[in-house]
């Protein structure tokens, strides 16, 4: 209408905001559509899995976020195929016509070609699966109060974690937490303290992105919280009732994946190249080759750091893409020229293990324990989007800090669900 | 196995929890079954359903509240029936024996005959209605943004609740909010403000149990704020599409149901007469006839007051029963007298109207405006279970008062689900 150039971003997550946003004084218009009406603040999904904070605690309406950008319209609609020939993105109300594209859909779990899997061992992406994840481990609690049976109750009370990357090892230190701490005098007839809390991983190490050093204090504090910690161990399959190991199998009430991700598919969409995580290759200003009006941002993205080392799916990847193609957008339309590639910053890697320890790696710096857990506290409550976020969140840790007390212990489910089907 | 007489008490909402608790010193064995694993602070629930509070944030664990009270075991467990001559209550799991019998299970919406009206015309009881209206009302907005059809525009933006109660007035005044303040400026195609909030009664006017000069008032505020008010007003059907009045058709994307209530299936279980709503006749001591060991209480039970008219079914008069039969147990158990009946004490009604406003009747005390809605405020933080759910609710309200923002704007949706039906 406008005689603007036309923007459309898919995805609202951190690539898709941050483009968004830094093409906030371009003479474009800018739709941003997404099939949630919030933007998630991932790296904090697991302590909504595990009743620290509620849902609305890290999550915030998308057009909320872009209320001031007079600029950008915000369509809750959810993308089904995009047509590059006539430039146009297919929802499930009709089409919308871009003259730039830029696909920030981020990605989801992959479960190595047992896609049947997700049924019995969720991973963590969305709101709904912290919810979920959140009501299994609650009501394995509740089950085991009511069961008489003891080997029903062990295996109830038997928590498995699949992957012991970042996500595995906060899972497994927040629910021995739950365990320990938060349910341990609440039970008459079971001692929640009992449960076993099993993280698995493939490879040699936990927290394989980080220094050695990192690793052997996350296994160290995990141990010690009474988590067992096996790596070198595979999962052969994933069942209603636990899962098997190359080298044996565990009877558990609750599996969580935490192992693989792929990208969204955004590869099949483009009918575009792209590597064996799904990920769209790009050139290196992060454009389709042979589009040069349609760019790939985030998770969705593959792309190499200067080292040649792929550039890693986390919320700092994905904003540092996403503010790089506003910017590129921006000059393209204003006439000015634009030749500088897309440089990634690795600005470094944290983890909690738990209350009061966490393992962080900042450039040159590494901090572990007390100290890692107050920077870990401080640089999540700084990146969350909007004041009252940050003091809600901050407040619920203070009163978790000195009660030990967890504010969201709510099993809920919709009316006509019918549950999840590994209630008992 | 203490050889202590067994109390079962089932549901732990106001009346259970209250009887639970005034058994605290008995030589008794309680146990609490309900089906949840909260108590639900139902007079905030249309706060969940109109964005501004968390389900965390009204909700608290049972078996937390009952943690200190040793002789008290909550299980988590859905009743399906009760055998009163074997003196057991049958659960999914299992029967559990009873000396004492305590039936706290609520009540739940009555369509007056017309349960397939449930499915469009939502009611408010438990944190999963809330959460379903909530997402109901916020994707109204969304759709109404993404369609280009006038009328559904139209249709969508159309709000109405049956039933002037206080429930019904507080949601209509609510959802202004909402349309008027919170979502004002967050849409680019529609104008939130443009949204048509109808509140249907059938009877002569608004909240019918306060006086009338306060039911003026609410009619006036609510008119202010741009609610439509039609008393006297039948509702013939509800369809996916809107609802039928005896004297025309109103299109609405969301119809809310606040008309009436239908006691639990208790009467069912007891095989024991009741009342046209459902609610079970009971002795002057809230026993049932001919089984002075079974107790009912809140909702489910049918009681009146000295001067004949039925006690209401809000949270004081359950908590009262509550209190009373825990009380009863405890002197019967302990070989004590007790020939006291039931009082019922009526303290007061109160209802907010939207921001700002509300009205209250507190004995001799009548209260309207801005100092209502501050009595309201207190009294509800002050009721509200524990310290952590006080501080984070009236840090909402007061950060909702300052900003106009409601904190827990989120459409959330069980992945599975495929959503409520009514999306479009």
């Amino acid at each position: 209408m406008t005689g603007n150039a036309r923007v459309v971003i898919v995805g609202a997550g951190f690539g898709g905001l941050e483009c968004a946003k830094a093409l906030r004084r371009a003479q474009v218009d800018v739709t941003v559509i997404d099939r949630e009406n919030h933007h998630c603040f991932q790296p904090l999904l697991y302590q909504v899995a595990t009743a620290a904070l509620s849902p609305a605690d890290i999550a915030w309406p998308i057009r909320h976020i872009l209320r001031p950008q007079r600029n950008a319209t915000v369509l809750m609609e959810e993308v089904r195929d995009v047509d590059p020939e006539r430039k146009c993105v297919q929802t499930q109300f009709g089409e919308i016509p871009y003259d730039y594209l830029v696909i920030a859909t981020g990605s989801t779990h992959s479960y190595f070609g047992h896609d049947d899997w997700s049924r019995f061992a969720p991973g963590l992406k969305r709101i709904e699966d912290g919810t979920r994840i959140r009501r299994s481990i609650l009501i394995a609690f509740e089950r085991a109060e009511v069961m008489t049976d003891e080997d029903q109750r062990r295996r109830l009370l038997t928590f498995v974690i699949v992957g012991g990357g970042a996500t595995g090892v906060e899972m497994a230190g927040a629910i021995a937490d739950v365990a320990r701490q938060t349910l341990a005098a609440d039970f008459r007839r079971i001692d929640p303290r009992s449960a076993r809390i099993i993280l698995i991983e493939a490879g040699p190490r936990l927290l394989p992105t980080f220094p050695a050093g990192l690793s052997d204090y996350a296994l160290k504090t995990l141990t010690r919280v009474g988590v067992e910690v096996r790596t070198e161990t595979l999962v052969t399959k994933c069942d209603a009732d636990g899962v098997d190991l190359k080298d044996g199998r565990i009877d558990a009430g609750t599996v969580i994946w935490a192992a693989g991700v792929t990208a969204s598919p955004a590869m099949r969409w483009l009918n575009a190249e792209g590597d064996r995580a799904g990920r769209v290759k790009v050139n290196s200003d992060l454009s389709l080759p042979g589009h040069p009006e349609i760019f790939v941002v985030g998770d969705t993205a593959a792309v190499t750091d200067k080292n040649g080392h792929p550039v890693p799916g986390i919320a700092p990847a994905a904003k540092q893409m996403g503010t790089y193609v506003g910017k590129l957008i921006s000059a393209r339309v204003a006439g000015r020229e634009w030749n500088k590639p897309f440089k990634y910053m690795h600005l470094g890697d944290l983890a909690t293990i738990g209350r009061r320890a966490a393992v962080v790696k900042f450039g040159p710096l590494e901090l572990k324990g007390f100290i890692g857990w107050v920077f870990w506290s401080v640089a999540h409550i700084y990146f969350l989007i909007g004041l009252r976020n940050r003091f809600v969140v901050a407040f619920n840790w203070f009163w978790d800090y000195v009660t030990f007390q967890r504010g969201a212990r709510l099993i809920t489910d919709p009316p006509n669900s019918g549950g999840t089907g590994r209630d008992a």
